[in-house]
């Protein structure tokens, strides 16, 4: 599989990382945003287009290994002696929040996404969380307005760079954040209150973030705001959670791009696929859970959400 | 509509309530854990018959309403010259949390629930959360086993009766706690984990209640562990969460005394028509929300309900 025309081209760091959970630690481990995204959307057997940086530290093998996996590493610059970004972060006792121990951005400090010609039609494109003057310099490069474009980002671009970051969220189709930054983008308490902001923002879709707790999609249709819930996985243990998101946005991508379709019903199956796939992730340090995924645990796990979330409607609802 | 044998009979407080939440604030209102509880049941055409202690400040009209709404009160004392049980809370900015600002126990100091005679062989028993000892004291009095037991606790008694909770724990059909409880009952922090470790306790069922983050239902089915998931309602506003998981409760068992099967399927619906009734008391004062509950704006919700949980799964799901 290599990049052809129903590929995704994602912008996403490829990067190292030192973990600290509660199930023990790794040390500068393979990471970033658009490697789990690559490995997440090739599970799918769609192939991904990388842009990024990486240092010259970066393991041969390891991009060997992506390439043979389906993703497309034109777009990865590789600038003469540079180190590779490095994020060390440690989970608390109950994993619901981490330390940042350290953030080295070396290559990445001077990063200039830059698409390959042959990717500038890409009809899937998915920014992972960046600079949003950059994510919007990605948008420029593109011939064709692709036929979805899905955008995630952080509390930490709300805070810096809000008006750059609400410029680019006006030109994407989805916009993927957590709860809290829902909360914070739009000044709302109430997620529905929260979506309608920001549905009027300019996205037609918007995917809230909420962990173990799940994600919702929102959508308006005839005038009427739509929900779709899909639960996360209650898995015996979370190893390690980084990368959960990037891996679900990558998923989420990818299952449009090999639907083909961009309507509400691919979408909804969209997020629990990323879902499924997210919860791989968890399972296990790193890239680990999602690089060892068959399309047969790949289909139980669909599966057990289709199990977890399915009931029957036998019951007339009836008042005194 | 008054109390037969298709009724539920349901152990809890009938009381006062004084709220303060964001939205606003109301002193001395009617509320309790059997008062939400008979409220959620009768809107779905069930009888409850209330097994509670009253003072004589209780409001006769009050009792009036219940009555005509399909409530029984012949479990329901008033003890000469008592006062009613008082609880005064005011909820955080955030509604995530709440302070207690007054418990006066009153009447309830005292209570021993006597079960009427003519109730002895119901088949839906609903323990609300009161001491545990006092929960065995109502088992004791059934002259057959229910078909379903249904338990509610709290943290409190975890902290200082551990023991007489996990011995009814042990006789009844499905225990209702949220996640924290779940993890203190377990000492588990995973939810699979604490869900086996919950089920070996003895329950058939658990149900462990997320808030506004949803309820889960587990259950062993040949060995495995089965889920089912269940989203709660994003809602415009959420003004005040009193009650609600005293209406869920009682929606649930309502259901299944309204279907006469405790089946899986069956315990599912009963989690989705809960969480709707849950949803329209969350969006008043008090009792407000779910005394106007007709049986078409609980259709339209278990829609709602319906709508967020359901997707298609078109995609053979396929890797490379």
């Amino acid at each position: 599989m290599s990049w052809n025309s129903s590929s995704i081209v994602a912008v996403g760091t490829v990067a190292f990382d030192s973990i600290k959970t509660p199930f023990g630690e790794r040390e500068r481990i393979v990471g970033g945003a658009g490697t789990y995204i690559g490995w997440s959307a090739t599970r799918l057997g769609v192939g991904a287009g990388l842009v990024s940086v990486i240092g010259e530290d970066f393991p041969k093998a390891e991009l060997e290994a992506m390439t043979s996996a389906g993703m497309g590493l034109d777009g990865v610059e590789c600038p003469e002696g540079g180190k590779s970004f490095f994020w060390a972060g440690s989970y608390h006792e109950d994993m619901n929040g981490r330390d940042t121990l350290a953030t080295e951005l070396n290559v990445l400090a001077d990063f200039k996404p830059v698409i390959p010609a042959a990717w500038r039609q890409a009809k899937w494109l998915m920014l992972g969380n960046i600079d949003p003057t950059l994510q919007a310099s990605v948008l420029d490069q593109m011939e064709a307005r692709p036929e979805l474009v899905v955008l995630d980002t952080m509390n930490f671009w709300m805070d810096i760079a809000l008006e750059p970051l609400k410029a680019v969220i006006a030109r994407v189709d989805v916009l993927t954040i957590n709860d809290e930054e829902a909360r914070q983008l739009s000044g709302e308490r109430s997620l529905v209150r929260a979506a309608k902001a920001i549905l009027a923002m300019g996205p037609r879709y918007l995917i809230i973030k909420k962990g173990e707790h799940g994600a919702l999609l929102f959508h308006h249709q005839d005038g009427e705001l739509v929900t779709f819930f899909c639960p996360a996985l209650p898995l015996e243990d979370v190893v390690d959670p980084t990368g959960a998101g990037d891996t679900f946005a990558g998923g989420f991508i990818a299952h449009v791009a090999r639907i083909g379709s961009t309507d509400f019903e691919t979408l909804k199956e969209g997020v629990v696929v990323g879902s499924a796939l997210a919860s791989f992730t968890c399972e296990s340090f790193g890239t680990e859970g999602i690089r060892a995924v068959t399309g047969d645990r790949l289909e139980q796990r669909v599966k057990a959400f289709r199990n977890m979330m399915s009931w029957t409607a036998s019951a007339v609802v009836t008042t005194t």
